[in-house]
């Protein structure tokens, strides 16, 4: 095992030092393992509150900032962060007009956020909805989920809900929108090697060099299945087919056509596979309006990519052109 | 070899197809792997090149944009750029105030600027000016290089030197800031694994599991020893050992801290050594003005990470934080 790291027991406190020293802008609560903005609560503003089991950095805490989340909460690596955490950041960014928290669908998450929104409620009479990504056409239950995997339409979610948060909409229309971004998006992802858990010093799965696995969770659950290594051009195709199969991208406002990184991708090869997506996408006559291209939604040293596209609308076009400025996310403030 | 790819021999080219997809603000002459900001030259400003081998990306078509570079050159991997293609980027950009090269101190980069900026002068009469970055400690001579290795600092250098140009400084002007950046800034990194160059189809060096390459160039050149595989806060010390050995970074402005990924290594790690990088800064005595956390100036898929130290004045802070907006550094804009 290679890594820059101390104590593996230790790594996600450790970081989460860094992520305090390189950005004062942002309050860390060491204790309960919470990135928050530095000006949270913001008074009349829905609070945003995201997290999960870290390992997948940038997201969630290098999402926290103004127009996107309030507060991000850091669980141990690709474990869900505990219901008292989760209480901890909802009451610390509650600014009188209730909390989203934006959860992926994994098990334990979905039951700690669950747990923590009926905690804070009763314990305070902080008003909180609740919104599940289930984004991953790979596959229909896994090792961590029952329904779909929540992956990359988490990024874009937490961006676009976050700035319908800053324009003052109430806690309704934000998760409205928050819900009309998850039933519009769709994801897929390829491992082209393992990832290494910290803890377990040795790849989670075995990966032969020359092969790849098909539609991968991001915490290095089973795909769809082992394929022989390809082009990029065939990986694109087998990505998007799954994706284009199961909505309808063409016309409306477009798509937020979104290419992420694994953690162990070089951007040579994230863009190589963004005009891949893009020549697919041009043929099956679907307009891109806005892209991504980036590691934002990782699984610690893994290599390969997802891709995720999102059905826009005028109003999604809009929230996502709106400012932003977070560690990992940042434009036009 | 696990990549994203179509023909290794034409990774580059298939990934500016990428790029110019993705980020319509820019051009992309496709004939002379040039990408350049979409609105140059602009009237009246010293116009910024940089380029050098791929396969280190964001640097240095993810700089491109108002703030830091008018246009970036790719060459192959791992290869210098060609002086034709340098040529087009340079009168592409030239507004009348002349033009700045950044260039890295690499054998094969210093004189394909040199012959380009003298072919340039010769038929167009533009000014051009070039500042060789040369901020790496571990090595004095190397595999491509007489002297010291360009590295990190090109990163901070072109930010600053694109702000003073912004800020519509003449040429002399911008120069000097440059060579100030680099005459400030030192570096020094370190591989956990090598990197595999697409058109080798293998690694280019033998890394046991376990051992690490103190002082490693950003194309897997050689560095100063191979160590064994150590915790964080030990490798932190390896590397600002010789880096505050060679400059006082104590007093003045503070300095800007930057601990920058070799391209597969996690940001979960890369904020962790950062807090390693920030404590020992502070022992020393030495104030974190400014930081910068994330994979800029890359070497493929190697995992590592380099430390880079810039000793400011309050000049090069300003400019550092002008507004940028570029695909990799956006701010303020």
């Amino acid at each position: 095992m290679n890594k820059l790291i101390n104590d593996p027991a230790n790594v996600v406190s450790d970081a989460l030092r860094g992520i305090a020293a390189a950005h004062p802008e942002l309050h860390v609560d060491h204790e309960n393992q919470i990135v928050r903005r530095g000006d949270a609560p913001v008074r009349g503003k829905v609070g945003l509150v995201s997290g999960g089991g870290s390992g997948h950095e940038p997201l969630h805490a290098g999402f926290v900032g103004p127009g996107m989340l309030d507060a991000a909460c850091a669980g141990e690596v690709f474990t869900s962060p505990v219901p008292d955490q989760i209480v901890a950041a909802t009451t610390a960014v509650d600014g009188g007009a209730g909390v989203l928290h934006v959860v992926k669908n994994y098990t334990g998450d979905v039951m700690n956020f669950e747990m923590a929104a009926e905690l804070a409620e009763a314990e305070t009479g902080v008003a909180v909805v609740a919104v599940v990504t289930d984004d991953d056409v790979a596959v229909q239950d896994s090792l961590y989920t029952a329904g779909r995997r929540g992956v990359g339409v988490t990024v874009l979610l937490e961006k676009i809900a976050g700035a319908a948060a800053d324009q003052g909409r109430p806690l309704a229309e934000v998760a409205d929108v928050a819900r009309r971004v998850n039933a519009n998006g769709r994801s897929m992802g390829v491992a082209l090697t393992s990832c290494t858990v910290p803890a377990a010093g040795k790849p989670t799965f075995d990966l032969p060099d020359g092969q790849m696995e098909l539609g991968i969770g991001i915490h290095g659950e089973p795909g769809r299945r082992r394929v022989p290594a390809a082009p990029a051009a065939e990986i694109a195709e087998m990505l998007l087919t799954p994706i284009l199969a199961d909505l309808d991208f063409t016309g409306g406002s477009g798509v937020i056509a979104f290419v992420n990184g694994m953690g162990a991708t070089p951007q040579l090869e994230l863009y190589l596979m963004y005009h891949e997506v893009a020549e697919i996408l041009g043929k099956a006559g679907i307009t891109v309006a806005r892209s991504l291209v980036g590691s934002y939604i990782t699984s610690l040293d893994m290599a390969g990519c997802s891709v995720t596209l999102l059905r826009a609308d005028d109003d999604i076009l809009r929230l996502w052109d709106a400012p932003v400025r977070t560690p990992a996310l940042r434009w036009g403030a």
